[in-house]
């Protein structure tokens, strides 16, 4: 039976199909049916990356409706993005066609929003073990007449006597098993009782229980990382992270925030996606420790292929589907455990806390709060201080009982996975005046020592991350990394993500480019400027000769070819154009002007250090930066990279409870300045987009840019 | 299209009908298909109530397998309660048989479980205003760049400010809600805060709201009842009440104690129940706030008949459909409230607290806390002290963020509803020795006074309760309730519940009369041996003259008719067997007994004041009681009545905070005897069991018993 209301859809090359409701965009259909197609704008229609051409022959196979169009009329917005000649092979922009009957949809590959790479894992930073969550082991008396206390008393007068520990209540849920558990066969009247911040039993096991677990989750706007760890011993047993799911909203922060504006019920949608997306974290993390499973072999019963499922699989509900098998020496190498502990078969029942960072806008989107006021001046969050919900109540699949712990918010744009950064790196407890960056789509900036801590965000655009440019993508197999110019020759050398071989070692077929990411963007303008390419104030030099350099011919605007048509798997020439260096310029001057107007409200006019937080920091040339002039008055050995810091506070909040209260105590204590009210702004903006900065002296960019390029007016 | 595992049940005379598995019980099957059965031993098969006639014009109907029986075998315990004539005419225990195929069956009215009358009205008792939960007002000021700080923070500074509170936190769902309800349009940043305990912000309102509510809980064995209070105004709303949905699994404690044990499932089912049947109650209460709903009527669109649903019911779910259309005039007269406020239009949302109290067991089974233990020697609960769960967490039906408060048990026999009557009586603020008791299916004893006090059960069964008796029955329409016989003549004067007249007044066809409910069972022994036609030990006088005298054709066993078969509903006379008088010997005899056990404990041998607590202390003659020897040494102006008071107790400590301590304090430092370990236990108990105790003096009985009688040896 066939519903009038429901179109079947089709996606190339991927295959996926299904039916959905007439009436959706396309952009929408392929959620609903799992293609990825990126839509860095939130479908505002304004980024145009999401063409997708629609294949006649699907018309023609069913013979039905072909005089009919099966997709909605054309839109002026699509004019901007799609060529009158594309627009008769039959592209369209996803976000704006809705599907008015059956279809067959081609996603070409610049279109496709391909897997990140992601490099996140756990750095080795000082942390005291005080977890808040902590295991007590306990031998009661068993009740008789003379004593017939209740077994949840019997067991505070135990934790009382022995521990010291008053006043403690229980969750009720753990309630409920103590009974079993007390009178358990083989350890009558002995368990191990999990405490909640010397404050609430959540779990009671029987026995002696040595070991017990946690997890440390960073919100990325991009990418979700969690750390898996042992409460007791500190160790990161794993590392597991993976795309935001909520990129399918929209690539930037701004762009959920409308979402949620603009549709009823997306707010409750993205939570879910994020929370989902955090259990399968979880549920992986737990699959890891598990041997592995049996290959697929057909079952003897005749019910054909079928994959015997792991114990660990049982309970684990939807989330243990996603597990992926573990790589026995894998897990030998990234963990260094020895072979009696390798299998740990842990189930996501064992882990009794989590903590969570992320920015105000993804903290306020995980836990449902209303982040519309986030993204409309003055940029009041819901809330600042750290929050203990129960995982069950917001649906995170770990023990029962146990608490999530999220960390503080400083202010609507720096959020807790700045306060996680500033946890991880104490500059409050520091003599040197530190600059700590922590690049995404937004910068968030804080500056200062012991004495006093500011912080303030500043409007980098997403220009970093490859967003808004041409040719800009995610750090995703394919993307152009890293970029040299010669400066005589004008010759691009570039190597792309998932090939260890610069373009001048290879085939060009072989280079298979497919755009530039966040590392590459900043290679490139530092080297278009360098080779005279572009000049200090962002235009392109008219009056060189590169082959490369031409005007666009559809819209007589300078751009320079970093990839030739046939090095590229999207069967076009990679090019960089005006307005995307004037992007990058933007960022690069918001990120300059940030930092040297937080300088000045402190009254310094020195640094002693420039920490670079995030992948961003992990993957940036040092030198490149300082040719950019991203940061004020620097030299190289001043910048330091420091990797997830984000994640590292909060994997320090997850294994000392005193880091947690450190935490609540700097979000309120660093000042936030909001830069773009600051006197003078639009003047030190302006002037910050010149590369480098004019104000600043060069000395570390003598014998690296030639004197003529450094002086040029 | 008809499977093979299913039968077509039919229960007569309700017609009630419907398909259930092939093998349950008929019990079962009447539960499945909201048929109520008498069922009063939770189906241990030892009871007998649960007769029911197979009617074998079912098979003839439908014409097929008739050869084959489609009721199970005949069992050997059946033998107990069914004469082989009645065997002959088709009847069955419903918990023995089970369904083969389809049946007609007919339940005859002794078997019905009557619908309880139930009467919980709240006493006027003295509580001081300090609720649990309290309203806030505050007005902020709106957020700017110079002050953006959160919003909840900016509540919690003015909280603290304006009313000194301070470490507040919030639920997530009032967090969730909170920007909105700040920037509702017409209440701009003014608002009303509800403060849990000052220690947690449940709910927020735009602009100033007055009125709170809360609710107070009595989960009795047979009845709950359910005080909806004003919080501000501390106002009794409404008083609603029901019968435990939880009967049908077992009319007393123990044996639902062990339908748990023998249904995996079981406790979850009667937690379930229970909870349903309370949100019952809070919507009844709710919808009797709003004007009555108009008459049910053909609507215009032709969709049949349909109620048209008030507003109130929405979001409400299940809950409301069961409401009760209110009568106006009811409100009127129930309430006192003033013209206008008789419609506050309120809804379970507006129900921001509410505490609980029951016995144990009831504790036990509504939080699904593992009973099994509180019946099993030393009879240790899972937890003596108080509880606050989110109602959310075991589905109450309140405001989402509100907590249940479910009062601390003694221990395994004296639970939350004893420590209700506690403190609603205070005997530990008097200096008078009090002994309080609170009859249902066990005794609850209370002695002392400020200076001590000390609680035990005693298992007076259920025979006050009707159950375990010949005739017994709830205290519901039928029942007789009163007794008086004749010195001279031993004819027998009595009233029904449900009709004013007594049976002296009236014709013997209008008595209707089906059984004996609790009350009238004491009338009855009392008169009886008044009488002289049960002596002291509590046979039958066998030189009596009586023609209602007689030994029973069956069993050869004396009894005596309180109601002929024309006077009954139930085709047979209505008699009180030796074992009845057995019966309430054994519940007078343990009650007697325990309460002078506790006395030789506290070394005391006088009572000030004796406060019987409870349905049973509303409906008891006293003087009858005093005949019976239900109490040791005690006078006609010592016994009070002091009604519901453990649902008083649920009460008080819904509307003062301090009430909750108390109760905690009070249950920990309340002495728990056990009586049956005591030394000479036994021997005490079988010398109550005389009527009245030998060794009491009897000065308040002369006059009021014969003196032949008083002092029969």
């Amino acid at each position: 039976m066939e519903s009038n209301n429901r179109a079947k859809v089709i996606f190339q090359p991927s295959g996926r199909r299904g039916e959905v409701d007439k009436g959706i965009t396309i952009i929408e259909a392929s959620r609903q049916l799992g293609v990825d197609i990126e839509a860095l704008c939130g479908e505002k229609k304004v980024c145009g990356k999401c063409k997708v051409r629609i294949e006649e022959g699907f018309f023609e196979k069913y013979g039905v409706h072909s005089s009919k169009a099966h997709v909605s009329e054309w839109q002026e917005e699509e004019d901007k993005f799609i060529t009158p000649k594309m627009r008769e092979e039959g592209y369209r922009l996803g976000c704006v066609a809705k599907i008015v009957d059956d279809l067959l949809i081609f996603v070409p590959e610049e279109s496709r929003a391909g897997k990140q790479v992601v490099s996140k894992a756990a750095r080795d930073i000082h942390i005291e073990w005080d977890p808040a969550v902590k295991h007590y082991y306990v031998e009661l008396v068993e009740p008789t007449f003379e004593e017939p206390t209740a077994d949840f008393e019997r067991i505070l007068d135990e934790l009382d006597r022995q521990y010291g520990l008053t006043n403690l209540s229980i969750d009720y849920r753990a309630l409920r098993k103590l009974p079993r558990r007390l009178r358990d066969p083989e350890n009558k009247w002995k368990c191990t009782v999990a405490v909640w911040m010397d404050k609430e039993i959540i779990r009671v096991l029987p026995g002696k229980v040595d070991d017990y677990y946690g997890i440390a989750v960073d919100v990325g706007t991009t990418t979700v990382a969690a750390y898996f760890c042992n409460l007791r011993t500190m160790e990161v047993i794993d590392t597991v992270s993976m795309m935001n799911p909520q990129c399918k909203y929209g690539e930037d922060v701004m762009s959920r925030i409308t979402y949620h504006m603009m549709n009823p019920g997306g707010l409750e949608r993205m939570s879910n996606d994020i929370i989902e997306g955090i259990n399968t974290l979880i549920a992986r993390a737990c699959d890891a420790t598990h041997p592995p499973k049996p290959k697929k072999k057909k079952k003897d019963n005749g019910e054909g292929l079928e994959e015997t499922a792991p114990e660990s699989a049982s309970g684990v509900d939807g989330a243990a589907k996603e597990s992926v098998p573990p790589n026995d020496e894998e897990i030998m190498v990234l963990h260094g455990l020895p072979e009696a502990k390798k299998y740990l078969c842990l189930h996501p029942n064992d882990i009794i806390d989590i903590t969570i960072v992320g920015n105000t806008a993804m903290h306020h989107i995980l836990l449902q709060l209303d982040p519309e006021f986030v993204g409309l001046a003055p940029f009041p969050p819901v809330v600042h201080r750290s929050l203990d919900i129960k995982a069950r109540d917001i649906g995170i699949n770990i023990n029962e009982s146990a608490y999530v712990h999220v960390l503080p918010n400083e202010a609507g744009f720096v959020g807790a996975d700045n306060v996680g950064v500033l946890i991880a790196e104490e500059p409050y407890k520091s003599k040197e005046i530190q600059l700590i960056i922590d690049i995404g789509t937004n910068g968030e900036l804080v500056l200062g020592s012991k004495k006093k801590l500011i912080s303030s965000s500043c409007a980098t655009g997403p220009a970093l991350e490859g967003a808004q440019i041409a040719f800009g993508m995610r750090a995703a197999p394919g993307a152009i990394e890293r970029i040299k110019i010669d400066p005589e020759t004008h010759e691009v050398d570039y190597k792309v993500i998932g090939r260890d071989a610069w373009k001048s070692y290879s085939k060009p077929e072989e280079m298979k480019a497919k755009g530039i990411c966040g590392s590459g963007i900043l290679d490139l303008l530092a080297e278009l400027y360098t080779a005279g390419i572009v000049l200090k104030s962002g235009k392109f030099n008219k009056k060189q000769k590169s082959p490369r350099y031409r005007l666009n011919p559809d819209n007589k605007q300078p751009e320079f070819v970093i990839a030739w048509k046939e090095e590229s798997s999207i069967g076009k020439d990679i090019v960089v154009t005006q307005k995307d260096v004037r992007q990058i310029q933007l960022a690069k001057g918001a990120l300059y002007c940030g930092c040297k107007l937080m300088m000045r409200r402190m009254g310094i006019d020195k640094l002693d250090k420039v920490k670079i937080a995030g992948a961003f920091g992990t993957h940036v040339d040092r030198q490149k930066a300082l040719i950019m002039g991203l940061f004020p008055d620097c030299t190289l050995d001043m910048i330091e990279s420091v990797g997830n810091a984000a994640g590292d506070g909060a994997r320090a909040a997850l294994l000392n409870r005193g880091k947690r209260e450190e935490a609540n105590w700097v979000s309120r204590n660093v000042e936030y300045i909001e830069l773009t009210v600051e006197k003078d702004f639009q003047q030190h903006f302006m002037e910050a987009m010149q590369i480098p900065h004019m104000t600043d002296k060069f000395p570390h960019l003598e014998g690296v840019v030639p004197p003529e390029i450094l002086n040029q007016k």
